[in-house]
Order: structure tokens, then C-alpha cells, then sequence
């Protein structure tokens, strides 16, 4: 499959700095090949007019659980206990693996409609996400959530290992697995110390949950006398390839040992808000040199699944609470969604438009009122982009959305099997 | 014009609850007819087939100054003096009333497209914007700023004086007029009561600005040993129905006064985080019983006009200051967005979908993979919604935009004038 996008505005990266240039773009199989203001090939199977339109790089949801598009705004404004113990588990007690699927492909369906074509999802079934992956043509880095204090943890880290050996033989390189010991206060140190000796043993990383309520680290300290940071580093989690979710609460000791350890932080901003978490300490992450990325977290606790939202949220929240209109830029916050997360999900070659690079990108309709006047673009893809300006979708070289319509997704199919689901959910069965 | 919409999801005001019916709306000449099961009349102008469509008040913006939106993307993550006197200041200094006719075009633009059909505006040229929201159909509270610190304050106060004398004559209850002595800082001692004896002489309700920085707070405190609210209250300007915007840093005291005195409160909170300005003590002023509505402030600082982003933000960001997840609800946050800011610019009858009631209203497409699975329509409005879901608007009976496309608006013209005026600013002439 050869693809032209002819004549588009189009998000370059210069030394660190984002800057828009009018070029051409070719796309060769699986990767940019050309970004020139003239190219030199002139057959493709697929041209995209690309005047009044802005191409970025696909954008990276660093922290999700997307099967959790099942419990969308199902569970709201209320405390993280009653949310988390009242609602959400009860009705993940009734999913199925097939309700699993479903609800994924619904997350990667919204992902896609909104600029996102890469996410690391940590999840309950295996084979499932994975499968809506591998149909969808979307990219990801996978993990099953590791928990043993009810019991049950062999069983899960089994499964784990089983569907990361099944994919082994697949030389699919668009999915990516890691060993997801879910939070300090879900597994036994035991356990973490097996799923970590086992991340050492077949070289994987790790996706964990890390300082995310003060409930979180006042426990840990009690029981373990240390902060939930200095825990896992003290059992050698970090000693692999690590994105800990969250990190809302960390002190600077914490901060010196992520740091050091070359730990990716996934900030979530919306989920930490909308469940009264509070506010990540971001400006000190970066200030540190510590590679911050982006993600929703589940629909159970944003809305959505759309990493604008997020690029939005995460630099108007820290200007406001540290009253610096100067914090977190707009460039600062594309970096984030982009090569940040990119690095952090273990993609090398993605994050950017660049020859050379992974075919994944986004394709914004600029004709609209949010985008008159033409002044600086970066800062209108942050501040004033909604996500649903998003028409044509490339992920790997193929084309998953174009002109809004899903080329991979069977899209009313998923929302009956979705409404199906949600209404047996519902009747409490 | 006879209009009904068919069988539709409706937001229901029921004792200060919302929720969802499915109900069939008649629409005739300015207002809502019936709100009912099945309508007793069968012909009609208009026929809208509600089937997953969401029917929803029109969203209220009290506080904007919508020829910025020629500004907009042109000054981002600057702090608050530089963005103001180095960047806004020089432009604004450079517009004709012909370029705010277009700007205030292209803002009205905006809010019609995202579901705002009435908002209160501050502007620098008078019968500009009053023509624009004349045009376009648009309901708004309309007030040129009053500023006499660099002198010119009487000319200012005759412009406005004589706008509004004009406007009498063309009985027409679209368009409401205000006084808006622009700030504390801007206006002197004299001036403010000078304009705030016409506004008690012609009974006008009046716009400002009120503690929107801790500069201002301080300035005010040194030169008068009052706060902001105290002052303004010495000189009666609460005596007038008063909209003041902003609102960050208040004592105890002055929200005694703001209570007493029913002065409604408009909160911006995107401009106030992104000009580093903090969050406004919303939480409470909702406890003392304030009238809190919601603006956009101007584009220059936002930005965008969309009133959706500023619900969800209100609500995100009061429970993640305050680590509350139950503070400021969907519930409360569709309230500030639709009746608070009528009976903020004063306008009865408004802000609700109810027979009686003027026909302003909003229609949204529920056809979209963030409304899957169907659970809370009242949360999914708050958390889930962009803005650009709205595909059709109604304000005084009268359909602005159908299916996306706009029908008193030249969407092109707006965006070739627009964009000739940035040219001109950009080079600075």
C-alpha cells in the first residue's frame, strides 16, 4: 500500500521544537518514506488531499483500560470507594471475555475517532484486547492486570504469561506485551516479587498503578514503613522498563528515585480530578528530566477516551493550581501525547512525521469555526481542538479511518453488542 | 413558523432535577408549545426526527468578548501582564469596528456550532457586535466596556448611551443592553459612579469585571483599604441587577456582599487557568446560595467559545482542587451552563426545554461512540460531550443551524474577512 498526502499542513519536529511546514507526505507499507515539500514518486493506491489540513503524529494513550467503555457514565460524581466498590466491581463481576472484546473494540473505536493510534491497556480476560487490536489495526502495548489479594494470582500472572507466548509466534509488531502487577495495595509483596523475578527472567515491562489516592501511600507507609515508590523500588520493579500510571502523591525522595530509574510516568489528569484525587505534581516530574506521558485511564472515570482532552487538561490544570500561565506548554503537552508516550509504550521509530518513521497518523480537518483565524497551529491542536476534528486515521501504513468512516471496525456491531451488554448490566444479571 | 421535533430524548427540569423523557416538541413563532408523550397538532413547517437525538436547552455564555476571537491562537502561555499589554493591546489598538463586526461573526459562529444560543458580551465598538447578533439570530446581553484610566471615558459612556437609545426603537427582545464599567482597576472612582448613576437613572443592568487577579486584589487594597467587592459595593453598583465575571479571589466578606446584594457570578474557569489566574471559590459560593453561571471569557484567552468545555472544566476541577468527587455534579454544572446564566442576563422564561418557555434550544447527535453504551444522558452531557455534537440550534423559534450547515451565517464570507484582518494584524498595520 502506497499512500500521498499532497500539499498538508503538517506538525515537524525540529531539535524538540514543533513547528508547522506545508509539505507532501509518503507512505510506503508500514512507514513514512518522504516529507518533502515535492516528492519524487507519483503512483499510489490511496491520495489524500491534504490543503486546510493538519497531519500530525498519532497520538498515545500511555494509561487505559478500555474495556471499561462498558461502565461510560455509569458511575459519576461520587468518592473513589463508592465508585470503585459499589459500582464498578460489582458490574465487572458479571463481564464475560466475549464482553470484554466488546468493550475494547468500543475504546478503540473512540480512540481512533479521536486521533489516538497507539494505547497500553491493562485489562481482565486475556485474548480479548488483543484480539480488538489485531482486528482493529490499532497499536498497543498490552498487559493483564496481576491481583492477589482475593486470591487467584497464579491463575492470572498463568493466563498472562500463556497469551504473551501464544503472540510470540504471531511477528506481529504492532502489539507489545508487559506484566501489569496492578497496584502495591492489590498484590502481596510475594507476588510482586514473582511477577517481577518474571519480568527479569523473559525481559518485559512492567505497567503499574503507583501513588494514585493519599489512601494509597498512607497505607503502604503503615504496613511497609516506606512510600509506595520506595516499596517497589526496594523489590527491584523498577529495574525493568516501568510506566506507573498516576504518581499523583510523591515525595521528592520518590521523585529522585523515578528519575534514576528511568521510570515513564503516565499522567492522567481527567480520571485524577473527576475522582477527587487531586493533582499530579507534573511540573516537578518534568523538571526532574523524568519522561511524562498522557492517558484517559478507563471511561468509567473520564469520559472519554480522547487524549486531546488530556493535552488540554494537563497544561490549563497545572497553570491554574500553580498560577503560572508559563507551565506546561503547548508544545510541552503535543511531546507528552506524542514521543513521550511513544517511548514510554517501548516504540522506537514512532511518534513523529518523519521519513523513516512508523506510518501512524492523524489527519485533522482544520474548516472549522475553532480554527479562524489562522494564527499558531501547536497551540490551537492543545487549546482549541475538541478531538472530533479528526477525519482520516493511518496507523502501521493502513488506513483505519478515513473521511470519518471505520475501515476496520464494523461500527454498528459494536454499538449493538455494547448496548446488548450494557442492558444486561443494567438488570443485574 | 411551526416547528416540531419528533420523538426525541428531552432534558426535563423537574424541581431543580434534570433527566432524561422521550417526548415530541411543537415549537410556534418564538416559543415552546408542548413538551408532550404525543402533540395534538399535525402540520407543520419543520419536521426533525429526534430518534437518537438529544434535545437540550440552549447553553447560556455570560461572559465573552466575542471580537477576540480574531486573536485567537496568537498569544498562548504568556503570563498575564505580557499577554495583555504586549500582545492583545497592541492588536486591539490596531481593529476598525468593521473587523470587530467580523470578529464578533465569527464568535457567534463558534457558539452556534457548539450550542450556546445566548451570551453577554463586552466589546470595544458599538453597533457592531449588537449587528452581528442582529444577523445571526443569536440572543445576547450586549454592553461596550467603559474605561476612562487613559481618558476617553465620557465619549465611551455616550457611545454606549446612544446604542442603547438606538435599540430602543427596534423592539426587539433578542437584544438586551447593559453598562459595563469594565474593572475596579480600569474605571476611576468618578467615572464608576458616574456610570453607575445613569445605570440606576435608565435601569440597566450592569457587566464588569470583579477579582479576576491577586494583583488587581492588592492594587485595590492598597489604594482604597477596601477588596474589590467591598468598593464596588460603596459606590452601589450592586444596587443594579450585576453580572460580574471572574470572581477568583474573594473573601468571606465579599461573598456575604455578593449574596446580599444577588449579584451573579459568571466563572471562566478555562481563561482563569490558562492565564495562571488560580480556580475561583465555587464550592462556596454554591453553598452561600450565589447565582454561578459560566463564560468563555474572550478566545484570546480560552480558546474557544465552547460552554461544553467550560461545564465539564467547572466540575473537574472543583473536585480535583478541593479532592471532592462529589463536588459540582453534571447536575450542577448543566444548571450554571443553561438556567443561572439566563437569569443572569436577564431574560425570563429562558433555560429551560418547557411549554411556555422561549424556543432557544439545541439539538444533539447521540449517533457518536462516546454516547455507547447509553447510560447517564445528564453525565454524558458534562463528561462526555465535545460540543461539536450538536448539529442543530433553534433561538426565538428560528432555526440558525441544521444538520451542521448554517442558515443566517455566510460561513465562507466569515472566514475570507477574518482571515484578511489576521493578515493585516500580522503585519502589523
Amino acid at each position: 500500500m502506497k499512500i500521498l498526502i499532497d500539499n498538508a499542513s503538517v506538525v515537524i519536529n525540529n531539535d524538540g521544537i514543533y513547528s508547522i511546514k506545508t509539505k507532501s507526505i509518503v507512505i510506503e507499507d508500514k512507514y513514512i518514506k518522504e516529507v518533502e515539500d515535492t516528492v519524487s514518486d507519483d503512483e499510489f493506491d490511496l491520495v489524500i488531499d491534504g490543503r486546510n489540513k493538519l497531519v500530525i503524529p498519532g497520538l498515545v494513550n500511555a494509561h487505559n483500560h478500555s474495556y471499561m467503555t462498558l461502565f461510560r457514565n455509569s458511575a459519576d460524581d461520587l468518592p473513589f470507594d463508592k465508585w470503585l466498590f459499589e459500582k464498578i466491581i460489582p458490574q465487572e463481576d458479571q463481564l464475560s471475555g466475549d464482553n470484554v472484546y466488546w468493550g475494547s473494540m468500543l475504546g478503540i473505536m473512540e480512540m481512533i475517532y479521536t486521533g489516538t493510534t497507539c494505547f497500553a491497556d491493562m485489562y481482565m480476560f486475556v485474548n480479548e484486547t488483543s484480539r480488538a487490536v489485531e482486528e482493529s489495526g490499532i497499536r498497543a502495548n498490552l498487559s493483564r492486570g496481576l491481583v492477589d489479594i482475593d486470591g487467584g494470582g497464579d491463575r492470572r500472572l498463568d493466563e498472562a504469561l500463556s497469551e504473551i507466548k501464544d503472540y510470540e509466534k504471531r511477528d506481529n509488531e504492532r502489539i507489545k506485551f508487559s506484566l501489569a502487577p496492578h497496584a502495591p495495595y492489590t498484590c502481596s509483596k510475594d507476588y510482586l516479587e514473582k511477577v517481577i523475578s518474571k519480568a527479569h527472567q523473559l525481559n518485559l515491562g512492567i505497567n503499574t498503578h503507583l501513588s494514585e489516592t493519599r489512601k494509597e501511600v498512607n497505607d503502604i507507609q503503615d504496613q511497609f514503613k516506606v512510600t509506595p515508590t520506595g516499596y517497589l523500588n526496594q523489590l527491584g520493579l523498577f529495574d525493568q522498563r516501568t510506566l506507573a500510571a498516576h504518581c499523583v502523591y510523591l515525595t521528592e525522595e520518590d521523585m529522585d528515585i523515578l528519575y534514576q530509574k528511568k521510570v515513564n510516568v503516565a499522567s492522567n489528569p481527567t480520571s485524577n480530578l473527576k475522582l477527587g484525587n487531586g493533582v499530579a505534581p507534573v511540573k516537578y516530574l518534568v523538571n526532574k528530566g523524568i519522561n511524562v506521558c498522557l492517558g484517559t485511564d478507563g471511561a468509567a472515570s473520564n469520559n472519554t477516551l480522547n487524549i486531546f482532552k488530556e493535552m488540554q487538561m494537563i497544561s490549563l490544570i497545572h497553570k491554574g493550581v500553580h498560577e503560572d500561565a508559563e507551565l506546561i506548554t503547548a508544545q510541552e503537552a503535543l511531546y507528552f501525547a506524542t514521543s513521550a508516550g511513544a517511548k514510554a509504550l517501548g516504540f522506537k521509530r514512532l511518534g513523529e512525521v518523519k521519513a523513516g518513521y512508523l506510518a501512524d497518523l492523524s489527519i485533522i480537518d482544520l474548516d472549522k469555526p475553532q480554527y479562524y483565524p489562522r494564527n499558531n497551529l501547536i497551540a490551537a491542536l492543545v487549546y482549541s481542538t475538541t478531538g472530533e476534528e479528526v477525519e482520516t486515521v493511518i496507523v502501521d501504513g493502513k488506513v483505519l479511518m478515513h473521511k470519518k468512516i471505520f475501515k476496520t471496525i464494523d461500527v454498528e456491531r459494536v454499538k449493538y453488542e455494547v448496548t446488548k451488554i450494557n442492558n444486561r448490566l443494567k438488570r443485574g444479571i
